[in-house]
């Protein structure tokens, strides 16, 4: 699937937002890696790229020896700069073509950096302007070529998830280690380019441990089995959670699961654009609360995917702002009893006018395998 | 193996550092998750640590609800603050216990998130201190049991390596993902924790490209095969490089295998203790430049592994200061001929005074599969 990602409109919505911000600057410093990907299609691990916030020949994507061929394959429309410390190199070019004020990343660069960058323009009439989330705000509305990777990815875990249980691995005597890794292998036998994140298997009392590792602990008879993984597609993540019982099923394990689901699904019929994120949050929150289990639930209700497995927006009780449409986020309520076990459903889905797109079609029903 | 760690011995040897400082703090809050682990032995994916200068029990560990189990499971000697912003919520903690100057990680924080905190202390009289590289210079130096740790991941890459050829997965048909993952999977299968990094397989014409991502093109009798690589283990990360020809060899490989062989020798054997970083470099990097190849040398002779894979002390033509007795550090110098093909040879070894202590065991003789 050799999608062509249309970088150059990217730089090109970027740049009119350099113009109209509240602070314009004349140019951004962007080095974030994964901005720095989404801008300009490179995936090298130094490189950082500069946006004018006029004129497209004015950009420049810099880089260290290591990438000399890299960069020119997968960045043919920028100028590269090839220089081992990339944010100075940006800098100091944009300067030297007349820029004052010059925008960087406040949440990627480091207080040190800052510091040692700031020393070299002492005198030198160069403002550098801190921007935070500007291009990961971008990023969260997803275009069609990203949704069908987030797509393929989801169809990965899906059908892995599926081959797994098929053959026979989610069962008694199974360590959380041998399922997390038949996942993994099932994952890249389906054409994953990568596992999206440290696969999660929490069985019984580990799964009320929401970020269980897991062990040679085996799996048994009665056991709450949470997994909770993904796949990567081109640099796209899948997520998804789901929570079986192995064997036999208590009536406590139907309540629990049936809050969660009901929680789950109170959460994606709130995935409306424009909706507040907090109330999109507190729609599946309350249904928790409501059943007195708040307590257990100690997290968000889900997060932005795309290039990174966590990006914007996220869904929880603090956040500011709504939920734009072409977001793509997860849904993931759960409720962890200390323990005892806990149930996570999570599916990831893009928000959209008709009503989100679910795009992890795996069974939640509640499952006794 | 259950390596108990002296954590309380690692922060105490911190703490001598920030009474004895140029510029002395009355605490320091590290917020790098990998010096948080090393400290306290938390692995958590938020935390931070505050350790004071003066009074073990006056630290505190800083996590959020997600992890209020694993944190007194794992810190079972340091008291808790839970709390979602864990830096701040230090800062404060350290504040109304009166301390005026609080060292803070300056390579780490953004300047985004000192700004907002700076900003909440504006009047408060508190000072911030950035610090740099503080807890890594501690971390370059291995205690015993981390080598341990080290020489046993080391040694599951050897094995995994002599298992994929015993199983003929190198030869021509193979693809490089099918090489990795197989690679990845005998780790896996010896008892690794984890994958150190994305496993570089790289045939022909890709050998010439440093960091290659392994692709869905398959290896041909003639071609370099270069492998990167590496297991965890609790932890620790091993990497080693091994470069073969499938086959039949041609001249001008056998004389570029020497070359580098020669080189990493050399490289190998600069690795004295109070040797200058940059003296060690030079050792392989001119034995490459007498021969002409200087240009083809686009990287650093090596790095220190640990905790993470790239850490202090960083070996290049550029690196200041000199080589600690202790340090685990690679010897990997490479020469990439485009179009063509390259070779990197890479040990992971501990500096001792009795010379470096191998730890990555493959042998090195030029090898045709």
């Amino acid at each position: 699937m050799p999608i062509i990602h249309d970088t150059a409109g990217r730089r090109d919505r970027l740049r009119s937002q350099l113009r109209s911000a509240d602070e314009p600057v004349a140019a951004l410093v962007v080095s974030d890696l994964v901005n720095v990907r989404y801008l300009t299609g490179f995936t090298g691990s130094n490189a950082a790229v500069l946006i004018d916030a006029d004129d497209p020949s004015a950009d420049r994507v810099a880089t260290d020896g290591r990438y000399i061929t890299q960069v020119a394959a997968q960045v043919p429309d920028i100028a590269p700069v090839i220089e081992r410390a990339c944010v100075p190199a940006l800098v100091e070019h944009a300067r030297a073509a007349g820029a004052r004020r010059i925008g960087f990343e406040a949440d990627t660069e480091t207080v040190a950096a800052h510091r040692a960058l700031a020393a070299t323009l002492d005198g030198s009439g160069v403002e550098l302007v801190g921007l935070s989330g500007i291009v990961q705000r971008l990023r969260a509305v997803k275009d069609a070529d990203e949704v069908a990777l987030l797509r393929a990815a989801c169809a990965i875990g899906d059908a892995a998830l599926a081959a797994i249980i098929a053959d026979g691995v989610l069962r008694a005597g199974t360590t959380e280690r041998e399922a997390a890794r038949a996942l993994e292998w099932e994952m890249y036998r389906l054409g994953a380019d990568g596992i999206a994140f440290e696969t999660i298997v929490a069985a019984g009392a580990h799964s009320a441990i929401p970020h269980h590792r897991p062990t040679h602990t085996a799996l048994a008879d009665g056991d709450f089995v949470k997994i909770d993984f993904g796949a990567v597609v081109a640099g796209y993540h899948s997520d998804m959670t789901r929570t079986f019982v192995l064997r036999r099923a208590a009536d406590w394990q139907r309540d629990l699961y049936d809050l969660v689901a009901t929680a789950q699904e109170a959460g994606r019929d709130a995935l409306v654009p424009g909706a507040e994120l907090r109330a999109v949050d507190a729609a599946a929150r309350d249904v928790i609360a409501d059943a007195g289990r708040g307590e257990y639930y100690v997290h968000g209700l889900g997060h932005g995917v795309g290039l990174e497995i966590h990006e914007a927006p996220g869904i929880g009780k603090l956040a500011a702002g709504t939920l734009p449409c072409g977001a793509a986020v997860t849904v993931e309520p759960g409720v962890y009893l200390p323990g005892w076990g806990g149930v996570r459903i999570e599916d990831t889905l893009v928000v959209t006018e008709g009503g989100p797109d679910l795009l992890t079609a795996t069974d939640k029903t509640f499952t006794v395998i």
